[in-house]
């Protein structure tokens, strides 16, 4: 996706080790526009596979699951990082690391949000080694419900979280694809 | 707001004490359609004031947020819950109780995303005691930015966070007000 390719150019930030932060336009400053024109995209590749739910985690993967969902029109349920008190007792949960902070969340959904009946889209903002994506797929089998295509905006190809996921048989569809980050430099595909 | 009176009247659950839960519609599992429809009315009425910017806090206020940052054209900046590794070193901060969470956060803003030229619309889902809105109205005051509008979903009217607002002399816009839960029964305006 050029405009998203041209967007990191522009603001990318190099921190360290494998880590890009994209604040000014994904995690924390929102560029509307953009992120609706991908959630178009990725609604446009999903169309056809007649999903019923786009499923992400929050915080950073809301605002673009958001757009994808409105565009499919259909829900998007966005999984919590720690069960709130007041939800419901039926729930899917799953212990899962972040590479990103450096620390071990737990990701639940509620069971009344996620059924057989489901043909479920993931969204997120990155992936990285794969593990928050990989303890939504054990959310989604264990519901019943089937996965019928991963969506990501930034996928860091020199890390194995996509290849990951397809060695599992899924299609996984990135926006974006970071070849590298050495030398402080983004190199994209 | 007719519809997502409705909407409450038919999904909303009363957990205890003061706490509706819409985990259905907006919490967990996010109505697409609906939400759009609010961050459109809610754009609607602050277009005229011109802002440059949507704050709300993470996570349940992000898809609210977006859609009205989105038709206003703007960007959306959403606070962080604590200051993540990657976050820019100068940032505001604030620390705040939660009133349905029984817990106290910090509400972290880089200073990046927030500056004197900026007119902020804040958005968010509830409003109970008005905590997480005072803190942010802190960090808008501290950033030298102007807050021009306050819009919630959901005030329940029977707790003091709206009218504290209002008494600091800003206008809250809310879309459905919450009379009373006793009894376990929802009573709106």
């Amino acid at each position: 996706m050029d405009l998203l390719k041209k967007r990191i150019q522009e603001v990318g930030c190099v921190v360290s080790n494998g880590v890009v932060k994209l604040d000014a336009i994904l995690n924390h400053q929102v560029d509307t526009e953009l992120v609706m024109a991908m959630g178009k995209q990725f609604a446009e590749r999903y169309r056809p596979l007649q999903p019923t739910k786009v499923l992400t985690v929050e915080s950073s993967g809301i605002a673009i699951a958001f757009a994808t969902a409105y565009e499919l029109g259909v829900p998007l349920v966005f999984a919590r990082r720690k069960k709130t008190p007041t939800m419901d007792k039926e729930v899917y949960e799953e212990r899962v690391p972040s590479f990103t902070k450096g620390i071990v969340t737990d990701i639940v959904i509620s069971a009344n949000y996620l059924n057989q009946d489901d043909r479920v889209v993931l969204i997120d903002d990155f992936i990285a080694n794969g593990d928050a994506a990989r303890g939504i797929i054990r959310i989604i089998d264990k519901a019943g419900a089937m996965l019928v295509g991963v969506g990501i905006a930034v996928e860091k190809a020199f890390q194995p979280g996509g290849d990951s996921i397809r060695e599992m048989g899924y299609e996984v569809y990135s926006l974006v694809r970071i070849q590298s980050l050495e030398n402080g430099q983004i190199e994209l595909e």
